[in-house]
Order: C-alpha cells, then structure tokens, then sequence
C-alpha cells in the first residue's frame, strides 16, 4: 500500500426530504448570498428546485439563479456565472443537478476567485488553492462529485474536455435525496450506474501490491451495484434501491476505496474524446470503452483479473486456465451494461470508425500521452482499443 | 435505508515517516500550544514520542506532556489533564498512543471547555457542543478512535464504563504510519483485530432492511481482517499487512460502513462490564462475548446470520437447514479467533461464573436497559449470554 492522504469534508445530509436542511446547511458552512446553478430546466417541472428555494427563503438566505448546464458542461456557462457571482456578490455556489451541473459550480467557484483564466486550472497553468464554498443537492446518482475534489469541464474553444482537482472544490455539504432520482430515465439511471463502476474499476485495476482494504471495499460497491441495478431499471420508483445506488455512487468516488494505490483512468480519459466529440451520455460512452479497455489491458495481470472475475462477477476460477476466467468475467460485465440497457459497441452509440484517428489526435493533444497507469497506452494502443468497440 | 447525516471533516495522514507531518498539521488546524498526551510510557522508549516532538519543535508549536493512560482509561486522569490544560493554556490536544489515549485526550478536550464536570457528557447531562481540538498520532490499529466522534472512559467512582459521541470531538487530523504498530505483541495485535471486526459486527446485524451497499461494505471490511490478519500473526513486521489491517480499522468505525441503518452495540455494552470488572483487553472480551451474543440472538434473523456466513465465512448455504448454515457461520468466526490468539470463554479470560449477577446489575444500572437493537435485552437476557460465554 502506498502513503496518502485522505480528507473529505463534506456533510451529507441523506434521505427522504432531506433538502429542506438546504438553507440551514448554506448558513452553517458560512453563506450569505447564493447562486442557485442547475440544468435544462428539469429541476423546475420537477419540484426540486421550488424546494430548495423555499428552504433557502425559509433562513432568509437571498439568490440569483444560472440554469442551462449541458451534460458534458462549457466553459462558456463557467465564464458567465464567474461573472454573474462578481456582479452580484455571491459568496456560496448551491448546485442543484448532477455530475455535470456540480462540476460548472466548482469551475465557477474557483474562477470567482481568479483574476485569470478559470481554465488555468484545468491545464494545469494555475494552482488551485481557493475557491468559493460549494454545496449540491444532488439528483442523479453517477459522477460522484457531490463528494469529490473533481471537476470536468469541455472548453469550447478546441472542445477539450480536461479536469481539475483539490480538495478546495470539495462540496462543503451535500443533499442527497434518493427519491430525486425517482425521475429519471432508464437510460440515464442506467448511465449513472455505468459510471459509478467504473470510477470504482479505473481504481481496482491498479500495480500497487497488497491492497486488500480497499480491493474488498471496491468489490463491495460494485457487488451492491450488480444486486441494485437490476431494480431500478424494473421499478424506476423503488426508493430503497435508488438510496443504496446514490450512496454506492459517492463513495465509489470520494476516494476511501482508491487510496493508497495507483489509479488507472484510462478508460475515462477514452470516453472522454467520444462525448466531447459525439455529446454523448458519459456512462453510455464508458459501457462502450471499459471493456474494450480490459480485453486490450487483461495479460497485463492476469490474476487480478481472475480475481475481478471471480470475486464481482462470481465466475468458478478455472485454475487450469485463469484466461478462461477472464475472459468470462469480461464478458458477464458486459452482459449486465446490456441488461441495463447500455450500448457496447461504437455502432449503438452512433460513434463512428472513420473517427478514431480525430479521437486519437485529441487525446494526445499537448503532452497528455501516455494514459493510464495499470498499462500506460500509446495513440496506437488507444487506437486499438476504440477499435476493439466497434 | 435509513435518513442519515455523515460527516468526517478528519485529515489523514497515512504511511510510513507520515508522524513527520504531525508539526504541520497542528499549525493547520490552529494549533499552537500543544498537550502531548500518552499512555505508559512504551511511546517514549520505541521513538514515537521522540519523532513526534521533534516535528513539533520544527514547526515551533510548544508543548506539555501528560502520560499515564491506562487500557480503559479513567476518569482522574482526565482531571489532571483539563487542569493543566487550563494551567497552561494549552489550546490542541495530540494524543500518541491508541483507543484509549485518543478516548482520554477527546475528554479532556471537551472537559477543558466545560465549567461543570466532563463526566456530565458521558452520562448525557449535558449536550457536548464544543471542545478543543484534536489530533492523533496512532500506534494501535484497533478502536477506530482516530476517525469517530467516540470516547469510552470508566469513571473510577463506581467504575462505571461510559461512551460520549459527538461531531466536536472527531480529531482534526490522524497521523497512521503502521510501522508505529509492528512493535505490538501478538496479543495486543490480536485484540485490536477483533475489535476492528467487532466494530463491524455492531452494524452489520440490524433490522434495518435494503442496505445492501453497507452490507457489502462491511462485508468487505470483514473479508479483509480474515484475509490479513493472519500474516501480522505470523510476523509482525509485516508492514504491508499492518497497513491494511490500520485503514481497515478506521474505516470500520469512522461509521461510512453504519449509515442508514440501525446499529447494535449489545456486545459491545456486555464487554465494557467485563473489561470494567476484570480490567482484561477490550477485544478480548469482545472475543468471548460477540459469539455468544450471536449465539444467543441468531434465531431472531436467520437470512441475515446466514448471509453473514455465506458471505463473509464463505461457508456453503444449506439450503434445507439454513440454521445449520448460520451455526456454521458462527463457529468458523470462533474458530478464526482462536486462531490468532483470543480467548473464547470466561474461563480463559479469567472472568467468574460467580460474577454474573454483578456483571448484570452494573450493566442495568440506571434505565440502560435494555441494550441491543438488533434483538432488544434485558437483565435475563444479558445473564444468558454471559452464561453461554462460560
């Protein structure tokens, strides 16, 4: 196991009606003028963003409102909310959404409080060393960010989708009410699920030795995903399986199962080209890519895979052959993306072959190859690996 | 699933040489006049007290000493320690040493700031509102005190044993470098083991129902103790081996894995009186007791003990006679304790037969009865399980 740190500060507050502590929270962790920021508008038909007001007008706490984060967020919205906080002298950034909503807040949290570019941060220009305070009320269980130090924006300049991290970007509180996420789609639940394992995978596939903690606590998020999934896509109304998801799905991110090792990230930075260029949902885009990721990357450690295979995917390890095993326990993972309804190849996501050397290119734009770290992977074996998901 | 709140604020810092950070993160979190508490003095002759002073004086933090925590530690010398708290303006307690001395040194926190008696905290008196800071330098992987907002501390009038919990006394930071642990006995190691799992037992049987991403969890928690604990029995100096064991243990208690559902904590209150009594090893009381706990309340929830023994004991389901599953289940965890070392009976732990109906009366004083959740005991019942321990 390798030395680290671990600091994760945010508050949840879990649960049924759990939004009407909004308020309350803002003014615990030190806020005075808000800016409520969500997406295209369905937290307004849906309810949600009336009760997070109402909490909010309830501890007499004022806001302004920024709507319109897209999936796979712009800069272009950063730029205008950094504005909209300097004229109107926010000093708390309440995101109201999922993934892509929370990540625009903590652009704008950070490059509120930056005389230069916001994007600096995402190049790695700039430190980020402050930011404003951020908190979420969550309603899609996915990216993780609610309690993680992450953000993912795509510049429109160039479409560069690049991410930023510090525990400065760390929400402050979050609200996480499962039935929420009652509202959504089989196809977006589906992606949320598709995205919570594979945060948990691009740690599980790791060279550091003797990390048995938090193997067992990444195989114990991914098995609950397996028996929870299957539920929801039935009974898009089944509150208890939504709770276990949206909880699997913070802590699958806020890094208690990823310290001490190394991470891989391969896999994301992939799928990151095909929505950046394609707009795709991002968990459809890693359904398609994590496994085409293992069939390239398994003879690397044949035994961790086995044990991927045997301990998540309950495969009999086959000891005469353990490739046997692998192989099996790639495939019963693609079975259940099926099963939820996910695509596999870049025919059902609409990506296109004609595509990959323009995937290729941006991907190693500036000094970002090699990815990954399990098998740091060259343009020729990113290549190979978009087109093993055709 | 339950409605929760979580929050861990606590920093940490985890690997070998971390103790060297210890100075920086005083000053981090505001520190800057120094209580180094610890407990008899081992501390001072294998160079944990001596690294970590020295990494004081580089950050030029002052410091007073406090030694003398016992196992189970007593309420006079938390006295001492609010006194010369106040004495000599001592504004962050840094406990070196395990459960007990970071028990010991989250009571003087709070006593330092209350007018009253700190007891009153402990018997629910008084709302623990406020405290000083705290920060931990850990050498025992065992209690889990170093991510909890516990402390158990036994009142010498009466030697009552008695827990507070609160937020306010969550240490700022934790410094765990598990080399500080290698120099434990194998008893000593073993006992912290068991109360590691047991701190994992007091969740997982609940009657809480859909919580299956905290059933995983811990699961995953278990799983990893049978898996590691062998290795530091056979040799202690398994760095490797001690650092999962160490994050296990923080994970364990830092309650992530406890969220959403109700908790037991019977053992636990059947040990104190044990260890109140006899002054034995925490865990190894826990050793005898748990077990005979599960002994004792099983039938209430078969699915569940057999889950537990499918799962985590990896024995085979009998599916026409799942009692004989869960007994299975029940031995194997008696026979894996036996294995490194702990004592499974009042025999081996010294305790008397002839002790029960004190051990029972000191257990009920007050309205704490009945104890337990998972299956609610009182006075016949607790005297029953002591008697299966015998």
């Amino acid at each position: 196991m390798d030395s680290f740190h671990f600091y994760a500060p945010t508050y949840f507050a879990f649960g049924k009606e759990s939004e009407k502590q909004t308020g309350a929270l803002v003014k615990r962790f030190g806020g005075t003028k808000v800016l409520l920021h969500y997406g295209g508008g369905s937290v307004k038909r849906n309810g949600v963003f009336d009760a997070v007001a109402a909490s909010l007008r309830q501890a007499s706490i004022p806001f302004v409102e920024l709507g319109g984060v897209m999936p796979n967020p712009r800069s272009g919205l950063v730029y205008e909310g950094i504005e909209l906080c300097r004229r109107e002298q926010v000093d708390f950034i309440l995101a109201i959404g999922g993934g892509s909503t929370i990540d625009s807040a903590k652009a704008i949290a950070v490059g509120a409080l930056y005389d230069g570019d916001f994007w600096d941060f995402y190049t790695g220009k700039a430190e980020l060393t402050r930011a404003l305070p951020v908190g979420t009320v969550l309603t899609i269980a996915a990216a993780g960010s609610e309690g993680s130090p992450d953000s993912v924006i795509t510049h429109e300049n160039g479409m560069l989708k690049r991410a930023a991290s510090s525990d400065e970007i760390r929400p402050k509180f979050s609200v996480l009410n499962p039935a929420f996420t009652c509202t959504l789609s089989p196809y977006q639940t589906a992606c949320g699920i598709t995205d919570i394992m594979v945060h948990v995978c691009e740690r599980y596939f790791t060279n550091t030795k003797d990390v048995e903690i938090t193997d067992r606590l990444c195989e114990g998020i991914l098995k609950a995903m397996i028996h929870e999934a299957p539920k929801v896509i039935q009974d898009p109304n089944d509150y208890e399986a939504r709770a276990n998801i949206m909880w699997a799905g913070m802590v699958a991110h806020n890094n208690l199962c990823g310290v001490g090792r190394a991470q891989d990230w391969a896999s994301h930075k992939l799928e990151h080209e095909l929505s950046s260029l394609y707009d795709c949902a991002h968990g459809a885009g890693l359904a398609v890519m994590t496994p085409a990721w293992m069939t390239y990357v398994y003879r690397h450690d044949i035994p961790r895979f086995s044990q991927f295979a045997v301990r998540v995917f309950g495969v009999e390890m086959d000891y005469a052959d353990p490739e046997r095993t692998v192989l099996e326990g790639i495939e019963r993972f693609k079975a259940f993306l099926h099963s939820i309804g996910m695509p596999l190849t870049f025919a059902e996501l609409g990506a296109k072959e004609s595509d990959i050397p323009k995937l290729v290119e941006v991907l190693g734009a500036g000094d970002a190859l090699p990815i990954g770290n399990f098998v740091p992977l060259y343009a020729e074996d990113a290549a190979a690996i978009y087109r093993l998901a055709l």
